[in-house]
C-alpha cells in the first residue's frame, strides 16, 4: 500500500506556532522531507527539530545555482530537473508504502517550496495539506497592527516591482504587504511616500523569531534590510 | 496588577488547525470573551469549545442593525457605541487582575472582529496578538490549490465590487482571493471569464469544516453560494 504525501506548513518561526494538526502529521510521518540550499540549515527544520526523533530525514538540496542568470534556460532546466529528482526521491518512499511530511515554512501553497512537488506527486498519490500561519500574518501579529476590515482590498506584492508600479498598486489598494524588501527598500520607501502612506507604514524583521522586531518605517533612517523583510501599509481607515 | 489581553485567532473551522500557543493562551486565560449576533452561535467559540472549563465566558453580542442602512450615519453610531461598550466590558476584566483571551475566527488582524478591540485597548494594556490560520489558507489547502509562487502579486478583494474593477484587478494580479461571495456569484463569475480566468478558478464552501467542499468554478452551474464562499484564482502560470 502507497505511503500518504502531506504538505505540512511550520509557520513562520515560532514553535508554538505550529497547528496541533502539523505537530500530529510530523511526529507520526515515516519520513520528514525539507528543502534547503546544500550547505545551509532549513528554517522549517529547525521550527520542528523538538519533534524529530526515530523519522527518516530526507534532505532536498537545492543546486547551486547562483553563476546562472534567472532568467536563462539554463536556470529553468537546472530548477526543473532539480524539482523533478526530489519528486522522485519522495515517490520512492511513498511507493515503499511510507508517510512522507514535507516541511513548508509558513504555509505551503503560498509561496512555498512544497507546490514543486505538489503539483508533481499530489495527482498520483493520497494527499493532504495543512495549512500553517503565513510569514505576513506572524509579521502584523508581532507589530500589533490591524491590516484590513470589511471590505478593504489587501495585496501582496514583490519589493522587485518598479517604483512606480507599486506607487499605482498602494494607491489602488486599502491595505499591502510587500515582501522580499532587502536592496529594494530604498524605492519601496520612496513609492509609499508617494502614495501618501509613509506615515502608517511598518518595518518587520524576522517576524516571530525570538530577536524579531517591528518599526515604524518613517522611523527606520538607513537602508540595510535582509531579503525577507516586510513592510506592511494597513488599510482600515474608517473606523466606526 | 493588571490583567494581560490576547487577540486568539482559532483558525478557519478545524479545532485541529488550532496552534500550540492558541490553545496554551484559552486554557491559561481567565476570560473568554467571542463577538456573536445576538442568539446565534459564535463560529470561534465552537472551534475552542472543548478547550472551555471553568474560564469566565463573555459573550459580545452584536446589536441588531439588520434594518438600519450600513452607510447610514445612524448604523455608525449603533456599531460605534457597541465596540466602545464591548472594549469598556474587557477593560473592566483587565483592570481587575484577569487576562482575556479575545476569540477571532481565522487570524485576528485580518479582517477580525478583534481589531476593534485591539485599536482602544492595546495602547493601555499589556496585549499579545497570536495569529490564526486564515479562512483563505484554509480554502485553498482544503482544494489542494498552489496558490502564489515567486513574484506573483495576490490581490484579496472582496465580492461586492464592481464587475469592471474585479475583471481589471484580476488582469492586473496573477492569484487572487474574493471573499465575500454570495449573491454576488453571477457578478464574479462573469468577472473572471471576461479577465480569461474562468478555467481554472475554484469555489470553495466551508474551508476547513466537515462538510467543506470544492470544485472548479466553471462546474458550478447554480448561482446559489453562501456568504462566506471564497472564490481563488490561482497565480504561478510559469511553473520551472
Amino acid at each position: 500500500m502507497r505511503g500518504k504525501l502531506i504538505g505540512v506548513g511550520t509557520g513562520p518561526g515560532d514553535p508554538d506556532l505550529l497547528t496541533l494538526k502539523a505537530v500530529r502529521a510530523i511526529e507520526s510521518a515515516d519520513v520528514i522531507a525539507w528543502f534547503a540550499k546544500q550547505g545551509n540549515a532549513s528554517n522549517a527544520r529547525a521550527i520542528v527539530a523538538d519533534r524529530i526523533t526515530t523519522q527518516i530525514e530526507e534532505h532536498l538540496g537545492y543546486p547551486v545555482t547562483t553563476e546562472i542568470d534567472r532568467r536563462h534556460d539554463a536556470y529553468k532546466a537546472a530548477t526543473s530537473a532539480f524539482y523533478a529528482e526530489a519528486a522522485a526521491r519522495v515517490a520512492a518512499h511513498l511507493d515503499a508504502g511510507r508517510s512522507v511530511a514535507v516541511l513548508s515554512e509558513g504555509d505551503p501553497l503560498f509561496y512555498g517550496s512544497y507546490m514543486h512537488l505538489h503539483v508533481r506527486l499530489a495527482h498520483i498519490y493520497d494527499t493532504e495539506v495543512i495549512p500553517g500561519i503565513t510569514a505576513m500574518s506572524g509579521c502584523w501579529s508581532q507589530a500589533g497592527l490591524p491590516l484590513v476590515q470589511g471590505d478593504d482590498i489587501l495585496s501582496v506584492l514583490p519589493g522587485t516591482l518598479d517604483e512606480v508600479d507599486l506607487s499605482t498598486r498602494l494607491n489602488n489598494s486599502d491595505g499591502a504587504v510587500i515582501m522580499k524588501v532587502g536592496r529594494n527598500l530604498p524605492k519601496i520607501r520612496r513609492a509609499i511616500e508617494a502614495a501618501g502612506r509613509l506615515d502608517t507604514a511598518v518595518y518587520v524583521e524576522r517576524g516571530t523569531m525570538a530577536n524579531g522586531h517591528a518599526i515604524r518605517l518613517a522611523d527606520k533612517t538607513d537602508d540595510v534590510a535582509p531579503y525577507f523583510a516586510i513592510v506592511l501599509v494597513p488599510g482600515w481607515s474608517t473606523r466606526p
